[in-house]
């Protein structure tokens, strides 16, 4: 941030009084423009002993297997977000839908909200993706997941179908994606 | 949003390519300026029968009784954010935290996470609140209660608490609490 969006002014960085951190503040109008994390909402959907993948036609990750899922819109519930980025990205609808997963990524500064829920009907292929596909736990491309939360909700899914029980559980991503993919931290590189 | 925060050029609102709804798009630098829901993150501190409350001492609901919560900061997580705003608000600690209570409230695009936890030593006052206090079921001032959510909790907390059961739920705020405040929506009037 350079220009208020309020006056179009140049913001300044500066620790406001009563407060403990630095914003970019503005001068002219005095506006303090926050800055706060990102919800991104998603769907797992269950076919059977299946699960529902697409396979990114975007950056990051192109080429990558992930879950229906995207940033959260203004005047959408989680859930209702969750089901547009189902529809969207998988062509796809779900029913029974249920909370499942939360995940902090603080480094990027982002939330993310995953419901699990049954497909109903047919899926396809949404612009952003490259195609879909229902995959059973053996099938799972595990080197190919686009992202660490991807490799976790699933590990979590096959694991908890065992036992029929479904915890709803908020961490931070594991490692276990990294070790799958074989994927190195660099100084910039954070997915 | 008027001016664009990147290069300082007038906005206009209209609908990207690739997209269905209007944002604001900077004509100069092109770039789309996304506006999405905000994380309030909160905690119900919990001691023995009791739970801690802060009486507001700012706008919205200024002199009213909430659970500690606020925006979600970059860099932290939702617990994180939870204690951080205990602290603040109430300069009181907790341990065994866990994840309770999650709200949609999409009409002011926000998203609530509240977790629970058992208050750990001494409580105080913070700087946004005008009193913090220990209230046992019987005396929750329910007609006093700041907004919607916090009814919400406190209603489910004790319930919950009959059964030892502590499902984490999502949902809208019920009316409850404009039945207890006698609260009518006015045109403007969201809160
Ligand atoms: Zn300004
Ligand atoms: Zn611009």
């Amino acid at each position: 941030m350079k220009y208020c969006s309020n006056c179009g002014a140049e913001v300044v960085k500066q620790i406001p009084a009563d407060d403990d951190r630095l914003r970019f503040v503005c001068p002219q109008c005095e506006i303090i423009h926050y800055q706060n994390p990102k919800v991104v909402v998603g769907c797992l959907p269950v076919a059977g002993q299946q699960v529902l993948l697409c396979r990114r036609a975007i950056e990051p990750r192109l080429g990558y297997w992930t879950i229906p899922a995207g940033f959260m819109e203004n005047g959408e519930t989680m859930l209702e977000g969750a089901l547009r980025e189902t529809r969207e990205e998988a062509a796809a609808k779900v029913c029974d839908e249920t909370l499942y997963r939360l995940f902090d990524i603080p480094h990027i500064n982002q939330v993310y909200v995953f419901y699990r829920g049954n497909l109903d009907g047919d899926y396809g292929v949404g612009p952003e993706s490259l195609e879909s596909r229902l995959f059973s736990e053996e099938d799972i491309p595990w080197s190919e997941l686009a992202f660490p939360i991807v490799t976790d909700v699933l590990t979590e899914y096959f694991e908890d179908r065992k036992t029929g029980e479904f915890p709803i559980r908020v961490s931070t991503p594991s490692k276990l994606w990294a070790k799958h993919v074989g994927w190195k931290p660099t100084p910039e590189g954070k997915i």
